[in-house]
């Protein structure tokens, strides 16, 4: 019996190609031919060219190469530049032909890498705010996949891809990693290169991934960075979890408050050493210090798209640039130096464990294809520069999934990506 | 008696052309008769195609707009992208035809501002480090320009162009202004986008523009900021600045010692408040905080470089990528937070004061033309996000220009630019 290799991980995947089993060519046709059936319906893609993905395919076959993603098939969110393919933004000023463009950063390493640029995913309009994605929840197609890294979480799902790259500004990864029940890596700020991905708030915009195990977070972790990992698998019993309800617990629905009771629940039978982690007043004030933040940054970022496209951009693009809501350059500053302040005290209150457990959205993904939700759970932790993981499996009562996050002080990454291999199984629905 | 165009400074050149004294292919040409005069010397240029600037400067003249910058020719830097001419780094692995481009976001709105795009200019490699450009002082043929930013002070300071761009993520603004004796602006962190110029170091690289007069630099800050401007000019009675040796002092030789001296001096006789600001102890520490940043900064941005072009990069670029250095992410982290520890400090020290007056350079443009000079002074200011403009007028004692830097607290670049154009004239050589 021949297996589905589109139900397989990106390290199965690479595995096989490497041991001789499974060709690049064979790999990316079985991915094509899923996308061909599913795509009517799931809507992930913004650029699709099943030519270029082959020949891309049949050049790795040709090479001796084996770079660590070789043959692993990558879907790109529609912000990032490509040279062999458009770059679109949703945006209805760049629906013409888009011109054409260097590879951004994470592009060109994936290719380096010997992934295959499988093409672009959907995007809600320029990784901000506007126009939404086409795209509908692969679980429930009268859902919602979240934004705004809508395609690459449902194709990641959906088993278009096994790996989709996006960028988080508030919550524009955990979110739909959450509702499409997927997993999902924000590394560290600054850690992986955003050069080349367009740019609303350079302060706050983080490069990130979506896959389907946390060793395949890893595997493409281990193409940005160098630094060693643990060298063991980590044991349950003695890992040290913060059970972090996060200052916006009130916007919590039903579901997300009962899966993190169950997460307690299961990591306390498993020998995990929990304790509630309750963060100081102050960091009540972050969740307006974001919007300042990004606000303002957007405001100097899409000066440039204003003056070129005016009325092809959003009203809520062009509201940035007006600066509509009115925040003066000192709000800005206050707002940098708290966001800076608390970065080293959530560092240091986090010092202590291994992780730190917190709702990844508010509930279950929402009916309506566009309601793509709030960014109001995950902003804090975009601010605060930490790594975050999504950690799928456990479930709503309309059997959604309900996604919860893990987070550690910055650059604890290397650490939060082992803690999260030894907790995901606990959280695989039952 | 015809007047040189090329000695006029933008203010007047978009003035002229918009009361039809002018015609931009007129100003155009000039400024490139000026350039093949004098460039076989200087060196200013990575790129300049006459017949793409004058076809810019036609279609100006054919067109009833009146933009800000309407009819100024502009240089770009080598590190920012260019939808018609190819970026080049001054990397040997950019010497093949470069890859088209989208526009970087200044690029773009200069472009929407009525300027003619002229050129290219050049550049340290990658505006970091490793190869130098050619360019030579037009002071003194023997002396370098400065770096990173070489070409664009050179160009303006030979009349090549009366307004060029410019980054700076260390000294790479203010030292070459200091050395070719011109106007510059390096505005706060984040006031103006810096998407399409080569990354290095995200946190702390800023666009800037050279000038010769702080008309100039107003006159292109308004293309940025919608913030209003003072209603008048300042008077320089009652004006407060403060004297800041900043921590590298040491480093200054006696020509910069005397030129603060002299400005102290000046300023006191036309009435201006002049006061000591002796920084705390804790600010020395500040140096090696920006060393680390910039160079884990560098470490993932020229990781996709490395990886594509390998030994074509210089070993000084590679060595960021090897973490040649050995900083731990915990010696980031601490670089983050005492930078932003100090950004806020900084603040409130100056926040009394108009400006703020410290060196540029340590001393006049050094002999030989790759020369280009040590960060050391100018560091401090790039780390603390502050606006900061380069005043020229004095010189040493090898009749070459001195440049003293006048800064403020974050976003006071309105009251900096104000402030700056009534200390200007007395710094003017007598």
């Amino acid at each position: 019996m021949q297996i589905d290799t589109t139900e397989e991980i990106a390290s199965t995947l690479v595995a096989r190609v490497r041991s001789g089993d499974l060709t690049v060519a064979a790999v990316t046709r079985a991915h094509l031919d899923r996308i061909t059936r599913r795509e009517p319906e799931v809507r992930a893609w913004a650029y699709l060219d099943p030519d270029l993905a082959m020949a891309q395919a049949v050049q790795l076959d040709e090479t001796r190469a084996t770079g660590p993603l070789h043959g692993a098939p990558v879907g790109i969110k529609d912000v990032f530049l490509t040279q062999d393919m458009p770059t679109r933004y949703n945006s209805p000023a760049y629906e013409a032909a888009a011109a054409p463009a260097p590879d951004a950063s994470v592009v060109a390493l994936l290719r380096a890498a010997g992934a295959v640029i499988l093409g672009k995913t959907t995007t809600v309009e320029f990784a901000s705010t506007g126009r939404r994605a086409e795209t509908r929840n692969p679980r429930d197609l009268r859902r919602s996949p979240g934004g705004s890294s809508s395609g690459s979480a449902a194709a990641v799902a959906d088993g278009h891809v096994p790996l989709a790259i996006g960028t988080q500004t508030g919550g524009s990864m955990m979110r739909p990693a959450s509702f499409c029940g997927v997993f999902a890596l924000k590394p560290t700020w600054g850690l992986v290169s955003a050069e080349g991905a367009k740019v609303t708030s350079p302060s706050l915009d983080t490069v990130g991934w979506f896959a389907r195990s946390v060793k395949d977070l890893t595997l493409v972790y281990d193409v940005f960075d160098s630094e060693p990992a643990p060298a063991a698998p980590l044991d349950l019993k003695g890992l040290k979890i913060a059970i972090c309800r996060s200052p916006a617990w009130d916007a919590a629905e039903a579901a997300t408050r009962q899966a993190m009771q169950a997460a307690d629940e299961r990591m306390r039978r498993a020998g995990v050493d929990v304790a509630p982690l309750d963060l100081p007043r102050s960091f009540s004030d972050l969740a307006h210090c974001h919007k300042v933040i990004m606000e303002c940054e957007c405001r100097a970022s899409f000066l440039a798209e204003s003056r070129m496209h005016g009325a092809a951009l959003h009203p809520s693009l062009l509201a940035y640039v007006d600066n509509a809501s009115r925040h003066t350059r000192r709000d800005l500053r206050k707002a940098y130096d708290l966001a800076a302040e608390h970065r080293a005290r959530f560092d240091a209150l986090a010092e202590g464990y291994d992780a730190i457990l917190t709702p990844s959205a508010v509930g279950e993904a929402h009916l309506g294809p566009q309601e793509v939700g709030t960014m109001v759970l995950n902003a804090l932790w975009t601010l605060l520069h930490t790594p975050c993981v999504n950690l799928p499996g456990l479930v709503g009562p309309n059997n959604m999934p309900i996604g919860l996050t893990l987070t550690a002080p910055r650059f604890a990454d290397r650490r939060l990506l082992a803690t999260a291999e030894a907790i995901a199984p606990l959280l695989a629905a039952r």
